[in-house]
Formats: C-alpha cells, sequence, structure tokens
C-alpha cells in the first residue's frame, strides 16, 4: 500500500470506511464525489485530497474502493482506469463482472447499516471478501483485516445472499418499528416507550435462534387477539402484512414441532 | 400493602414480575401455576409458599396480581374471591371487564418480552396503568412506581393499541430475523454474522425516527435488486412477503416526500 488508496463516493459508507482507514493508519491519498460539496466535506474531515473529477485522481494508487450508489458503479469503474491497481467495491448485489476486463478486482463487503453521522466501530462489523484471483482474496483479506478482526471470505452468490439477508434483518425489522411507531402516535404516546422492547427483541437473539424466540398472539395462534388487532388497523395494506405475517408465523412454529 | 401480594402464574412474566417486587422489597406473600412443579420452581426462586390449588392462597392480601394465558385469566378471576382486595391483570388485549363485578380491579401492562432465563432490568421498563376508579389508578400507580420509572397510564383502548404497535416492533421484528436467519445459513454462514446489523438497526431509531432511518433497495426502489432477491427466494410465501413489505416501505417513502 506505498502508493495509497483512493476512495470513490463520499456516502454513508464512504464516510465510515474512510475513518476507518484513517484510524488504522491506511494511506488515503484521494477521496472523489460527483459533487464538490460533499467531496471537500470529506475530504476535510478525512484531511486528504478531495475532487469531483474522476481524472483529477492519481492514476497510480495501489487500491481504488468504490463506495457509491449501485446505479453509479460500473460508469466510474470503467471511466477509471489505473490498469495496475486493485479495483474493489463494497455492494452487496453486485458481482465482480461490474469491473469488466480489469485485471485486479474484488469486493469488500461490509455487512451493516451506515448513517452518515453515526460512527460505528469498523473492527466489530462482518467483512466479507472476494477477489478475482487467490492473490487478490488474499490482498484483500490483509486489508480488510486491518479494519475488521471480522473477516469472511464470500463469493458472489454467498454475498446476494448476505444482503438479502439484511435486507430481512436490518430494512424490514425497521419497516415493522416505523408501523409500531405510526400505531403507538395514534394511540397518543411517543415512539420511545417502544425502546425498551426493540432493544430487548434484539438482544435476545444473541443468545436464542429467531425461531426460538418467537413470541405473541401469531405463535400462539390466539385468532380472538389477532381479530381485534385486525379490527384497529385502519390502513388496508397494514391490515394484510399483519395477516401475512401472522400467518407466516404460525406455519414457521408448526414446522419446527 | 401491609397483606402482601399474590402472584398468580409462573410463566416468564409472572417470574420477572416476582423478581422485581422482591427486590424493589414489596411483600410477596404467596405464588399460584397451574402445574406443582412450576409453582414450587418460582416459589423456591422468590422464597414465598407456592401452590397450585387457588383454594390455598391467603384470601386477605392486599393485591392479587394475575400474569397468566389470556385465555386462562377469566376463569382465575372469577374463582379467585377476596372481594376487598385490588385485582390487577398484565395483559395487553384484556379489557377490565374481564374482573365483572370485583370492586376493585386494574391493568398493570409492562411493555416488554420476557423469557423465564433472561432478567431483565425492570426499572426501565415502560409500564401502563388502569384503574377502574381513580383511587385503584393512583393505587396502581404507587405499587408500579415501586418497580419502574417510566409509569405512564393507558385506558384500555389505548393499551390495546399499544400491544398491537409491540406485536410489530417486537414479534413481526424477530420474525424478520428468523426469515434471515433461514436465508444466511442458506449460503454456508452463521447467524452471528447478522447481529452487528441487527443491534445498529435497533440503535439507529433510538436517534432518527424509524421512517428517517429506513434504508435499504426498496426505499430506493431499486427494481433491479428486488428482483434479483425474489429470484432468490425459493419459498412463495416468503417472495410475497418480500413485494408485500417492499411496497410498503416504497409507499411509505413516497407518502412522506
Amino acid at each position: 500500500m506505498n502508493n495509497g488508496i483512493v476512495l470513490i463516493g463520499a456516502g454513508n459508507l464512504a464516510t465510515n470506511l474512510g475513518y476507518a482507514f484513517m484510524q488504522n493508519g491506511l494511506p488515503l491519498r484521494a477521496v472523489y464525489s460527483r459533487t464538490k460539496t460533499s467531496a471537500s466535506l470529506l475530504g476535510n474531515r478525512l484531511n486528504v485530497p478531495a475532487t469531483d473529477r474522476l481524472e483529477d485522481l492519481p492514476e497510480d494508487a495501489d487500491l481504488y474502493v468504490y463506495a457509491v450508489k449501485d446505479d453509479a458503479l460500473e460508469s466510474l469503474a470503467t471511466r477509471m482506469h489505473a490498469p495496475q491497481a486493485l479495483h474493489v467495491h463494497t455492494a452487496g448485489s453486485i458481482s465482480l463482472q461490474v469491473f469488466g476486463d480489469k485485471p485486479r478486482c474484488g469486493v469488500l463487503y461490509p455487512l451493516q447499516t451506515f448513517s452518515r453521522d453515526r460512527h460505528v466501530a469498523f473492527h466489530n462489523i462482518p467483512v466479507f471478501v472476494e477477489g478475482n484471483t487467490p492473490e487478490v482474496t488474499q490482498c484483500l483479506r490483509a486489508v480488510a483485516e486491518e479494519i475488521s478482526t471480522r473477516v469472511y471470505e464470500a463469493d458472489s452468490v454467498q454475498r446476494a445472499r448476505l444482503h438479502l439477508a439484511a435486507v430481512f434483518a436490518c430494512n424490514f425489522a425497521n419497516r415493522m418499528y416505523a408501523i409500531a411507531d405510526d400505531l403507538i402516535r395514534g394511540a397518543g404516546l411517543p415512539f420511545d416507550v417502544l425502546l425498551p422492547l426493540i432493544d430487548e427483541t434484539a438482544a435476545k437473539v444473541h443468545e436464542l435462534a429467531p425461531a426460538e424466540a418467537q413470541t405473541g398472539p401469531a405463535v400462539r395462534y390466539d385468532r380472538k387477539v389477532m381479530d381485534r388487532h385486525k379490527a384497529m388497523l385502519s390502513d388496508e395494506d397494514i391490515r394484510f402484512l399483519y395477516e401475512m405475517v401472522s400467518e407466516n408465523i404460525h406455519r414457521a412454529a408448526q414446522n419446527k414441532q
């Protein structure tokens, strides 16, 4: 890594990755973002040169890390040359093919949800790496091990499944919180009365498999309670969702027996 | 409370309530459970007399707390006399009517998920109280404030909505974890790689409203990723659930704009 790392992107993941590189002494050389404002903002935070022009980036860095929206990845990777360097993206759902004929390419996928203004402890985050050759995989593993203690290898098929699992565990769980938020405010109570329950629900699955931790009227198939609940749901889509998820919980509980 | 508290039930909630009473110096007099084994187990843990015969319970206690399955509540409340005492249940979905003509009755509803073998810090748990008279409500509030720092009043309508919100925030979020568990083990990876993500998803909503914290392909309405995800889901019900929740996230994001 004598010639350093170039970070392409300045969003939530790029920001957190930039901090993780810096804090672990990895030599960040430059930051790119589509807009000058966000490039400068991150460049200033990390104290490295920043640009909104791809052609201004150094061509001789060792590693180019693309932490951008899925849609933007292919065009950026095509426009960025540096054929001797290692090019890696960070997307769960995109295969190595996006790098076309670049001789050394890979993926460094951190399984976490990032917000720009929440610093996460990167060393606890599981990071999944894949290289187009065994040499690249080893090299990427070494980089990942500088920023995380939990590095795994995963090919594109496994990574796609990881991303899908993450959609359920994070995006869909969060949607359940949001529906609960609407309901509880509808009862004239603040969302934060739900926080101890949300925290305990997450804490429980550190000790019990989620299927073992399942509680509630659906797992008992308590139709009386479920019908009362459905009667309280005025939004038709949410009522249908309640029925669907309840049936799914019930079926899973029966299959377990 | 000179004549003490009788605890009816020996399940997860009863166990946690029993500890909370004991730890806060509230005088627990006896424990009842339908089975001798679980009655004795909890009686020994709490160091109070235990029985599986309702008629053996003292008739002169001040407070009878019913922490039993919804189905069992009405029959137990009918068979337990002690007309001068305060009778309270702990169920989210059941109204005060279950106590028939008992002159003093109420509800003490802790908004949390309980497991027998996980001790939860009761003083952080929001507890919702309702009494059939203002005097009973005040009395119950005083009891609740001995075990929790977060005591609210909620009538039966509000409590039913709280319980419904809790089903989404806890039971349904847990089902999303369970589906993620199945998917990740299908990719040959252990569930615990998802734990940092699950923890951060829960931690985020301490700072951001869940609607603000929403991320993922559905909120961007990235059909390419969503179609790939659906193609990976071989279980028809789970695939349908994926579509439903994704559409719901998308619709909520549009309404927010």
